[in-house]
């Protein structure tokens, strides 16, 4: 597709919408047409779906539904924003993607990588991006930066914030080992680092893939 | 597993509600721990999945999206309800099951019965019911039926009664084919008898299995 389609993965706190606002921009500002995203909840469908799944609402969803849900709320985005700004031309740069499911489903929850791998290729028709971009965080220094932004009053992204240190550690050496696999289709970042040496780093990869 | 799985599928208008509670009433008489219940919405999750299915809410899924919050749906139902009771030895009746996903999504909606049910196999490790009584009816007598039921003050069963005859056709379609191949784990009944005739018939097909 004409389009390039750019992800930004990484566990809670790693500066992922940090750095999607800032390559939106760099982007913008170089005559690109970004379309930002994320997922869940990138569609009118997928907010309501998204509500389901982190609202504290009582609901207790059983490990394999929730990943259907996570597949339901995919479809919907690749059909109706990711592929349609693609094929007209756009640089999308989601928050989340399939990458997600295979490290918070697969390896946190223990559903299996190869399974959630083999679904994905089942119903998404194995579709992946032009380039994910891993920010890498420690668990430790990741959660307390998210929890800091919690108690200044921002958004809570996560039912996951409450599981406990090995769940992360699943989830980042699972980030890890998908962009080994990916090769040139990755770029793992220190998210350590300050912000804008991180979305540097970050632009600098999607300038790669757009050169 | 101890107890018997029975479902009723069919299109709208076909009697299924009626003949679940008589067969429920008819069962608990005889002494058994009868279960009735639904897909979707047979959970509290369901139920949610279900509004956000049903609701005119402006929500306009993609067919692949729908199948999978059907099988979300079901992967919920069969872990929470349907498995439990199963395992304690009851007769589970629910309203619909993969037969109706293979009947409106496979067939109705165009998705193709092989990949839904690859689908099932995959996802519901290819979980069957012990009978599956189809009431079969000619679409115009069943949509006419439900639009009486509307008009008394029922309740709306669906976002499938807008659409066209060739649609419930194929539906009806898919209800006897499946039914064909389930040979003896299946039973047909014409839903256009009075319904004391279907529900006699519905409690001989169920107690051929009991017995």
């Amino acid at each position: 597709m004409p389009g390039r389609f750019i992800v930004l993965e990484g566990g809670e706190g790693a500066g992922k919408t940090g750095a999607i606002a800032f390559l939106a921009a760099e982007l913008t500002a170089r005559g690109h047409r970004v379309v930002p995203t994320r997922e869940p909840g990138g569609t009118p469908e997928g907010k309501a779906l998204r509500a389901l799944l982190l609202s504290e609402n009582g609901l207790d969803w059983a490990p394999d539904a929730e990943l259907l849900l996570m597949n339901a709320d995919r479809v919907q985005h690749l059909e109706r924003v990711v592929r349609p700004a693609l094929q007209a031309g756009a640089i999308v740069i989601s928050d989340r993607y399939a990458g997600s499911t295979i490290a918070y489903q697969g390896a946190g929850r223990g559903l299996g990588v190869e399974r959630v791998i083999d679904l994905h290729r089942e119903i998404q028709h194995d579709f992946w991006p032009d380039l994910t971009i891993v920010l890498d965080i420690p668990p430790e220094v990741g959660l307390a930066r998210s929890r800091a932004r919690l108690a200044g009053g921002g958004i809570d992204e996560g039912r996951f914030e409450g599981l406990d240190l090995d769940f992360h550690r699943r989830v980042r050496q699972s980030f890890l080992a998908q962009a080994a696999h990916m090769g040139r289709h990755a770029a793992v970042i220190d998210a350590t680092l300050p912000p804008d040496a991180v979305q540097a780093a970050a632009l600098a990869a999607v300038l790669r893939v757009l050169g």
